[in-house]
């Protein structure tokens, strides 16, 4: 069977480990030949591709990136995008055709199997971890772990100085990195886009564990806000960009000077940033990716056309696409709660 | 609340994270007190106790370990081992016990809670990973990390002098580290308790992994033995123990003495031992052991007396202790099949 | 004897090393007392203190931060600062003073030794390593292996999406962990305050590497400023701050904005911050602050005041603190225009 | 210039990165073509051969092993071996040869340079750091990286569970890995070949350590040696292999066995083996491996035959290669006093 491979969006840990499941299982056990699409939707569109077989695999298990590289291009906002893309793949004999994206490139697929009858299959990746019916998707667990590792070293330089140090991770539109890692990594308060928050409270947090002792380390989301009346507060002065009802850009930043401002301590923010996507896959997400990979050609070899592939407790099982990004998952209030009992 | 607290078994990275929630929780949401049994059953049969409040627990989340220390003492196996038990408890009044450990020191629980009625609950940790019930087991994603990275590193030095690796991990009874950290690892075949394995087969791997150029690492779990056939070949002398049935020690270099013989390649075997269970538990872990502390003190409070925590998906729910020490999980054959894939 | 030690300055990992040392040493070879001052200078200005024995001292040799706190307090530019730091030793009998820290804490130990005769050394300490007369300073090669883990996370990212990337590190007023991390990384172009950099000559090298086909990562340290005719071009509107003559506030993220302006490339600025001075110290940095900690109670025993620990090769030397302190250490522009070879 | 370059002996991390600064710096500096030798010297005697040009080095400076593959043949030993070296360098025009290894390999080198004539430069690689006139070797730093770490985590299991702990690190014929790895990781008492030990008195350490209320770690490195009056002693049975006079086989199991019987306490050896030689090398090996590159090639343009390149504080030389391999550089027993303030 002639099958077709793409990555698109934010690279993430783990896309090279799903790859290379895709063509073993393939080529070994269903003799399977492969078109890998460069940089996306992209690829597609304008016919480029790159080599796929068991050898461009080879050792690519434990390496972050994607070696058919990403992009964020979307057919249906390209003139004659859609066409293109379908051409291609006519071109090429495209039998099958699998797509390892988040939520806007799982979209695109969505709308190709439901309104072209692409016959593919998706894997959801994202260090976001914000599609739901799948408890995580591929990158997820490695962008914690980069979060974590760097909370754990700022404990000790927020002890040594006795600042607040204000750690700004990724999660555009939820809060699960925030939360995984504010967890993992003792985080004083925790400060995601689900719950606005109010900087009293993160004051009264942060002086309240000076009282204990301890230097206090606010894990923030990037998206988090806080409430509308803090914005409108006569002191508050948001940077640029928080026009946007959805998003203050450098929101970190702005709240270490507000915490400073309000409580006369010292205080400091470091921004993740890119590191949470780079390096080399967690072994869990290479575990992931793997399965992920196995029971997407599997997939596609039962022509279980626009289905998704995602994982349930241990299990590895099948939604559909159309409905996985239909919405986001964001952080259940119950979970938030449960991580309070930290805060302060 | 007068509550208890023990860890027993071997010692696991999460420990001191779950101790820490079931305090701070226990503490400040429930107006708790409580008191720490040293090194697992053999402290509460002797009455020694270790101080567990806030200040204890501060800043013990990522340090592996226990700071209440473990053992693998059975009270039932000793004299009035479980009067003294109860004597104990008695004496310091404890209202509800909480028990984190393995399958032993659960089992020991569930007696304790069927035969004299001890309010308790439990707390699953293994890096084994072998408890039913529950997706994971508190310790087992930071022992599949140590072994993952030692199979990094290995496959360098296997391809650069043409060699077989055998790593040896852990595994007592269940080939979970094994399979997770072999997958992760880019193994070229995993060797579990749970399926007899043909040196010839193994072999036959290692042959044409050398024929695609690259050096082949073969990954067992301590507990797992070759076929019976194989172990009565004639040119095969397991090492002194084997005599047992369920256990070749040191099969991992006996493996590589027997591929060294047959093929022809040099071998060299890794064993990966204690450092498997040391460390800083993984972010996976902290979460976990974190969450199943949180849920162990509302089962106290809930007086929900015989259950343990156990992960379903990414939600924690309770389940029968009787019921999760009845028997040892292992690997699905299904999934070994999965993973076989990538083998050879 | 009795012996008075403070960590001052920025914190930096292996200061508790340094700590864990003079103590075992000086407790069990020569009978000292400790006396450990609170927060650097600060802590004997104002008479605060720290326990300091073995107890103390125990299981922090892989701690980042320093257990007596530390602070960049000047008694100096302090009313009767001098005389109150004076009034501290001779109260607590203080018969000698061991004092970690960088330039600033060292230099004000130097004037304490000349102008009034305290009876001290010093041991140095800074992630910058801007130290003259050691081969290197405690925390050095500790920061430099987490900024070159985070450009080698980088990498992938790079690749796969075809930008620039730029790594703003540490460095107050010398390149050396921008040097040493830039070459450890494989960084297309290091950019240093020791050398006026061009941005077309940057932009030059960004477009040589895509065309070899890999993405550029430009590794930069936080005083690093482009040349002055640079600074007046037209297009170019350094952030607020650049009006100081020494540092261009942000120089990371305006290269970056610069870069793609110029070359049209997207380009994204990564901000390493405090992560470079958290966390365990590295092997390297634990045994070189370990010797230096041995050493340095060895000279208090030999009165060999005004003297600072050095390490030369292999070996731990002793140099005047007055010159150790007169100048800075900064990059041999010789061995900038070594690693030039790697650039674009 | 035609250059040729190997790399032999065993393999360590920090090769590939001294292949591609001499091939990065040759081809853009020197205009030099370059052919590489598979396996070390084997290769050059069978003219076997590597591509060694830019895109073979690309991305090789984080990864382990060695892209030229390694042996440690010996051609002086094969028949005709030394002319068939000759032949094949004079048919592939070699005018300089750069050679990369230990101390066996770099002795090869050394016979061929002074008896032969050969054109060549000497590189010292090895993670023992046994070679004289050089501050390090390259490998050194990762090995006690990767030892220091497993240290590090064994520390939390040998105090959850009161035992005994035996790291045996490699260190063929000196205790370098063991005291940097020992002094690093905070270990109770280092053993080294350079120091004849007495069990006794290991045991005496472990006693007083446990009654300081810490477990004990013994490193030692795995061609360390009783006294020899202890090997006679009627109870201790060596290993078989111990009738060699300068090692006994699994020095750390046995000793594991001697303090178990004699204190009473149970113990635990982990043998590191392997993961000691691969995976990514640390920054200051990359660091060091690429200077050695880049000098290296250098001294081939300079035609300074014979010599090979060494770290002197921070400053590349070069030495005498028949020097550096007329003898091994062993623990200096003052470094080894200093370091045994923290046995016991």
């Amino acid at each position: 069977m002639r099958v077709g491979v793409l990555t698109g969006g934010s690279d993430c840990p783990g896309l090279n480990a799903a790859l290379r499941a895709i063509v073993r299982k393939g080529v070994q056990e269903y003799g399977d030949d492969f078109v890998g699409f460069r940089d996306g939707w992209r690829g597609v569109m304008r016919d480029e591709t790159v080599t796929l077989d068991i050898p461009a695999v080879r050792g690519t298990l434990p390496r972050g990136g994607t070696i058919l590289g990403s992009s964020r291009t979307n057919p249906f906002q390209e003139d004659e995008g859609a066409d293109r893309v379908l051409g291609t793949l006519a071109r090429h004999g495209v039998e099958g055709l699998i797509v390892i994206g988040g939520t806007a490139t799982l979209g695109i697929a969505a709308r190709f199997a439901e309104e072209h009858g692409v016959p593919l299959v998706g894997v959801p990746k994202t260090i976001d971890n914000d599609i739901p019916l799948t408890d995580y998707t591929v990158g997820f667990d490695t962008a914690v772990g980069v979060a974590t590792e760097t909370i754990d070293r700022l404990h000790t330089t927020a002890e040594s100085h006795k600042r607040v140090l204000v750690v700004e991770v990724m999660g555009r539109s939820a809060g699960w990195i925030a939360l995984h890692a504010g967890l993992a990594g003792g985080a004083n308060c925790i400060l995601i886009p689900e719950q606005p928050f109010s900087v009293g409270k993160v004051c009264e947090w942060v002086e309240s564990r000076f009282r204990a002792t301890y230097a206090p380390i606010v894990v923030i989301a990037d998206s988090a806000l806080p409430t509308p009346d803090e914005i409108a507060l006569p002191g508050v002065t948001p940077l640029p960009g928080s026009e946007s009802r959805f998003r203050l850009s450098g929101v970190g930043e702005w709240l270490g000077k507000e915490i400073e401002r309000r409580t006369g301590k010292e205080s400091r923010t470091t921004v993740l940033g890119y590191i949470q996507r780079g390096g080399s896959p967690s072994p869990f997400d290479r575990w992931l990716a793997t399965r992920f990979g196995l029971h997407a050609i599997d997939a596609v070899h039962e022509g279980d056309w626009g289905s998704m592939t995602a994982l349930r407790s241990t299990r590895i099982t099948r939604v559909r696409l159309a409905e996985a990004t239909a919405s986001l998952k964001t952080v259940d209030p119950e979970l938030y709660r449960e991580a309070s009992v930290f805060f302060g």
